[in-house]
């Protein structure tokens, strides 16, 4: 079976994202990066492309070229896909490039700044009939596909509440970093910055485990860190369609957290509750009996979560193996589609661009609360 | 040193929080129970008293009795506590009776049903000049007392947020008991269900804790069991004068759960993060190197903290001991002024008046928000 | 029902232990403490009697003083029950006196000196007829309780593998205080350090939970701290009858440790783990499904472990609470025996005189052993 | 910088072990893996080499066959190295062939099934100058690294003690799998089982952490599972040279254990303590402070642990990063001797043949301990 063919815009020199994709390719075997557009200036793309082994034919100093070049050869040369990593604001102009031209893609979070660009980039995907991930690589988490394994068979009966959590620090001071600085800077970052950056893998974390819709949502933002333009902590109600509720908590000011994301969902049976620094557990604590510490990879696990392991049990896997699953998803869809058949559900079990735009719509609605409630006109 | 002699009003046969009231008091042989009306009818309250040992002459059918039988002794045979443990809406009457009467109060929470019966009581009890405790039990705990010292010395810096929750699932069915049945009908408990049940814990461990005022407040209550007529799930956005935010999150509908109760301040130099279900830790990480755990009585805790100890580190202290921390806190003072003296502040450490108070304006707000933002007028 | 009257021999001024055991009469109002001997002079003894507000006349100096007092008393004022918490030397000549005068005794562990000893107290026991329970508190945790029942009900088949800790740090250096002195002292301690005073602890635990019985024994003892006459450390191989294979770790020097006992059985069919610093929970693994966490109270859990409760699930109990448990076990036994009847066995659940002699001759094979393989004469 | 060429030997169709390899080599864009004699027939070795995408004409039926095919090619074609994953039984006569060929060698371990083996390959070694990691892929694991850094340090002042455990429970009833068959079969195991499969991951782990040279042991060896051969359960007794003492515990037949390595090091100033189900934790308990609760990749860690880490704190790495260090730092020893230097020891940080004869000695020790302690004769 041959290696899919993937190029990368973003993703250069000190871009940790861009390594962390790559590490996430390279695991499975299945796909040769072979091609690029990695940094802002030519210069610098370059740089980066050789330092990382790109030849110098497929080694470009913007994304147009790339693209330019691309089209350019045979299709039984081109890359299969494009791996988008910019900062978000390019995630639009690249995405609609690449998918208008017949690429697969495989598009970073926030997937772009406005729902009018959700809406013309999900109908583009649409008519090209193209694969597009969304790269919500929480999701990719085995424990995660376990829990809304577990919702759907009614384990913990019908959900009241949803408490989900994702608490950092990095940005608890003021600081001057190639990652910090984008993501703070509206032009870049779009209309929010904890909530687009972290907020976002929340309410798809939220969506996939629980299946619900956000109905509407109060929101109170702050921004602690002074001279910081654009929110830095978040606190969110939820109200869901059908009546559960739902709290939403995001902050990157909190000093002292890493990457502290947490899940529980309350139902009337039971509970849920995940956490991402310890990815290996679910904990489900039904009603009527002790609490199950459930690890990955256990037999008693549905398929849907087995099938998102690589090791056994005790042989913890971890944030690169969950971003590999989202890769490896996309690449079975990718070859079912060049097979001409329908991929497996199980196996092309990734996030699409559909769920990147109702992230947007979120976004938007939060931004749209001013401390007060506000509907959501969801995508789906 | 005599012990000092208590009445229990409440608290009888099959109330579960008299036991515990009990078992406090009884912890450190500083408190003989002597007297008391047990119960809702003068049968019941009679048999609970000869269960318990009391003596005929002070085993009372009603609180009415009680009182006047203590009126007619000599003061050096009278009781010198009450002890008020039964349902919500008897609090004020009970207590009104016996603070005018001149006899010193512990008493459950939440305090009373309304704002102006808590103005009353407390003009009641600066009037009288006795010492009026409320079994905010969870503020007993070494650990809280811990964290409470930490704010002050600024060791997580300046606060950011504040997420504070409890989470108990034993209302997550339609159920019946005594302990149920009057938590969930409003003439007996009060406005509020698991806002005025637990919420008002949360409320002071807040309070306690971080020292802040609520501002302002914006709550989503729900009623998930059908044919409840209280609130039985709240999620309350908080602002903090001072510019502070919080969440507090509180419900007795999430099945699985036991009593987890979690307080998490996070500052600009670290954050501070207690569960009750697991009291003798308190994770202290700060900003600039790796997470502490501090636990009970360790040499390195401050001397609040140790003096609420009774154990050497290692040897769990849990609920009763940090429930009898208010009683101890409530005869330290007694024993001052009836030797005319001042308490020791970190002897004399229980909940006052005045912070039950502020728990009554608490639930009102909560229930006033009405989903919007609502401003506290705090009693301090 | 009237409390049942004790004397303490030991226990006065600055001894923890002593304290201890008074929080643990106190808490369920079954006893009255009325008389003492409290310390090894007749002065401190009196002062120490005077600080916790014994009459005159039940204040001793000596223990030989104090049983003269009691024999030359009534007999329906007279103590029901001894509790001796002195230094272990005291143990023999203190509780064979009171034994020998039909007292009750609660005494503390290790029970005697020598096998020898034990034999003669054990006789004196069985000939009185009287009540003889040893404080093994840690038997006394509900948690541990439930480890019994679930072995007893082949939850985990059958047993292959124990492993048993039990990590202090606190004579990690050379220290001086009254508690550290006597341990380390041959003449007042015993033949072993550590191992008679934690590792029978974790002797009595295995017996208790496991019901094997240990056929012979490989320890290696080591003394870390220079100038230490007995062992401060110890590691020991256990073979059990029928099979069996097991692991004792006990050691006071392991500095950080404060007093970390954990004991895990592993069985043919799952495995069973308890942590006393955590004590609330017991971790039930079986072969074939998720961890279940068992929590204290919880309603699926044995009678033998609920009766051992005060408190529901989430409000945990600890230290003292389970210390109490052998001193209600105690009185149910005396208030049986004194109404003329057998004991209720779930309620009369306490350490006996002959599990106190069985962690006697534990003691003696583990000095015994000198490295090598050391049968073990058990006195059951 | 071109990709290092590698063979395997052995890791086939359904060889967990070889899939493991796999990923490890591909997570950093390091290796190409393009030859292989991939299993133990011919027919099943092309089969498996198809399937891994291997060419034809290095895909191989016998490991005989990969050697002389890359012995004809010239040495620029020439893979680097060869990965030995094959049963035990194999190690030796590839490893030795290969070597002397002058290969790299990445192999599993135990290493070889006799001391006399061992000795040879490391003299073997030696003479053709090559290098030779030995997957103890746990020592990866950069909180492992950590901790060896805290002991050279001096963090926990002197070391006293050391409690290493490994509980697996795969073997805990008679099972028939391609994994449990040879490990349980003394022709191609060796001399032991459970202690020659896991024992020796944790005899490794002692003696990089600590630095300690065990002296002599004790053993406890038993066979659980009804007509196994080998042992399946070891406890066994350390003494280091120096003074300090030890238990080693490693389990196959634990049900309900998954692969629960834990190692905890004590000292006179404090311990550390891992957990591999856990791994990117460790705790450090200093004598005179809170635990301190060390995260991977924290900005206080040390230089060896960080070189160690790809991802942030907070975004776990686990089993696969751990496994994929070992090949890293052969990589970059193969490439520091490439290029005619000599490696940075940071860099090249990966067990080396002379460990894995360590590890053999240490095996036949225990076997030899028939229950009585024996002395050991390292190979350093």
């Amino acid at each position: 079976m041959r290696r899919l063919r993937v190029a990368m815009v973003g993703g250069g020199r000190d871009a940790f994202i861009g390594a962390v994709h790559r590490h996430a390719m390279a695991l499975d075997d299945q796909w040769d990066f072979v091609a690029g557009a990695l940094s802002s200036t030519p210069e610098r793309s370059r740089a980066s492309g050789r330092d990382l082994g790109l030849a110098d034919d497929r080694n470009h100093g913007t994304w147009q070229a790339l693209l330019a070049d691309e089209l350019r050869r045979p299709p039984d040369e081109r890359v299969d896909a494009v791996s988008i990593v910019t900062p978000n604001h390019l995630h639009f102009p690249v995405a609609m490039a690449f998918v208008q031209a017949g690429f697969h893609v495989v598009c970073d979070k926030p997937l772009v700044h406005t729902s009018e660009q959700a809406r013309q980039l999900v109908q583009a995907v649409q008519q090209a009939g193209t694969v597009f991930g969304v790269t919500y690589n929480y999701s990719g988490y085995p424990m995660v596909r376990e829990a809304r394994e577990l919702v759907r068979q009614g384990a913990i009966g019908r959900i009241r509440k949803v408490v989900m959590e994702y608490h950092q620090g990095w940005l608890s001071r003021q600081i001057e970093s190639k990652q910090a600085d984008w993501r703070t800077d509206p032009a870049r970052s779009g209309l929010a910055g904890a909530v687009g950056d972290i907020g976002t893998h929340a309410e798809h974390l939220i969506a996939t485990v629980t299946g619900l819709q956000i109905e509407s949502l109060c929101a109170d933002l702050s921004t602690f860190v002074p001279g910081r333009q654009l929110d830095d902590d978040a606190s969110i109600l939820l109200r869901f369609k059908g009546g559960a509720k739902g709290v939403l908590l995001c902050s990157q000011i909190e000093a002292g957290c890493e990457n502290d994301i947490r899940l529980r969902v309350f139902g009337s049976e039971g509970y849920l509750d995940w956490r991402q620094e310890e990815p290996n557990l679910l904990i489900h604590a039904p009603a009527d009996g002790p609490k199950r510490v459930l690890t990955r990879n256990a037999p008693w696990l549905s398929e849907a979560a087995k099938v998102a392991c690589r090791l056994p049990a005790g042989h913890p896997e971890a944030f690169i193996e969950a971003f590999a699953n989202v890769y490896r998803g996309v690449a079975a869809d990718i070859r079912a589609r060049q097979g001409g058949e329908a991929a497996e559900p199980m196996l092309a079990d990734y996030p699409r661009v559909e769920e990147g735009a109702r992230g947007v719509a979120f976004v938007e609605a939060v931004v749209g609360s001013g401390g007060g409630w506000h509907a959501l006109q969801g995508s789906d």
